[in-house]
């Protein structure tokens, strides 16, 4: 199985076709950027889109396909986004209806499927540059915190922003501040530092998704835009039909990390 | 009239609200930016929104108007976008219909208004490092171009790029594609710089859309994508009904120009 941190893209998501594995994309096919996914029908994927076009931290968009269309064209041409997947949700009225291993079956002509960036992409700059990131260390999920800051609305979606929390030695901060800031399409630069009361979170050690880590005496809380944002925000505006990627088991795109940085 | 240039947005887009005046708006509120205005119902928005995303140099999105709400809350609150530009154009059936001073008659609770950037902003800042414009010294409209270079096809929406053209002479084109590249939401770095050919311009004396410039001996001609390609799309794809500002009688907005630069 290690062999699959350094496979190509298509390779693993191969496997997932053909549904030989299923497994959190975590570590695979290293160097590529993974992509949340939210499928949503066309009626409301103007307002999705504006909603990430007002929201770019949460929502950074890498691909947007075509109405009706299960292939990536622009990012990742000849994958199948029904299939190529490890692990789909199926909400119906906001709720969990259904984890499936493809969407072949929910597919519908009036969908629209939408790539957003993920921290992944960033950690492993953080860590080319010997940034060490504590869930990592710890083997654990991200820990991530519902916020009191607003996202800016757009038609029928609204919500809070939800972060993921990095925790950081002070001399360290500045350095991960201008890493991640040049990988503006998977969240960039932190919302905040330091002082979590400041936007509602009581309790570092018990987040909203995800697992706690360890905060060293010493240590800053770190805070990015988080891509759970617009799920939450879509749960919570209970719409009729959303797919979306059950949770860490990501969609590994064609993209070199490196082309989503600035530098 | 001249201390329009000087005027507040707001003071001239009143201007325009009470039909006090009719201008092209170059060169009025100066250091504001001034932005194109494509009016789609809500049924073609998401494959437009598509569209802009797909091709950002021509279509940099400045703002996005919720559906049937004239008011640009984002980027300059308080304004009307039926009423605070100078000049409109009610297309039909890819038809220029009707020319008005405001579209207050036409507006319905389905329309969707994007407001795109122009480069008027990035003008502003070349005139300001000393680098001259043509048009403007000749006081004609910038010369454009329909090229051979093709859009990315967004659903309904496909069709050629269109450019704009400064001739500059050689000395002075790092430093122009330096300064316009820094404007990413207004249009960015040029396209092209020299062999019109290639772009398929067979005479660079004869533009598609605009006024031809002198291009002195040993100049290049430098091209930049065009505010007038998702027109140009607009318009070939026959759409039944679809409003936009007349041309050169721009939308200002409250944003400055310096902070659509990424200095």
């Amino acid at each position: 199985m290690n062999d699959l941190e350094f496979s190509k893209p298509k390779k693993v998501r191969e496997l997932f076709k053909k549904e030989v594995i299923t497994r959190p994309t975590a570590g695979l096919a290293r160097g590529y950027a993974q992509a949340n996914l939210i499928i949503l029908p066309e009626d409301l994927a103007f307002e999705f889109m504006l909603f990430a076009y007002r929201n770019p931290k949460p929502c950074p968009l890498l691909d947007v396909l075509e109405t009706g269309n299960p292939e990536p064209v622009m990012s990742t041409p000849g994958a199948d986004i029904r299939t190529d997947l490890p692990q789909y949700r199926i909400y119906e009225n906001g709720e969990l209806k259904e984890e499936v291993a493809n969407i072949k079956d929910y597919w519908r002509d009036d969908l629209v499927s939408f790539l957003l960036g993920c921290s992944f992409t960033f950690e492993d700059a953080l860590l080319k540059a010997d940034i060490p990131i504590r869930h990592i260390e710890e083997n654990r999920n991200v820990p991530m915190y519902i916020t009191n800051i607003e996202t800016e609305e757009a038609g029928r979606f609204s919500g809070p922003l939800v972060v993921s929390m990095r925790p950081l030695p002070s001399r360290l901060i500045s350095k991960a501040v201008q890493i991640s800031g040049e990988y503006e399409e998977v969240h960039g630069a932190p919302v905040h530092i330091g002082n979590p009361e400041e936007i509602g979170i009581d309790n570092i050690n018990n987040p909203d998704f995800g697992e706690a880590v360890t905060v060293k005496e010493n240590e800053i809380p770190v805070f990015w835009a988080c891509g759970v944002t617009p799920q939450a925000v879509i749960m919570q505006s209970k719409l009729p039909f959303v797919i979306t990627h059950s949770p860490g088991h990501m969609f590994i795109t064609d993209i070199k990390n490196e082309n989503l940085s600035s530098y």
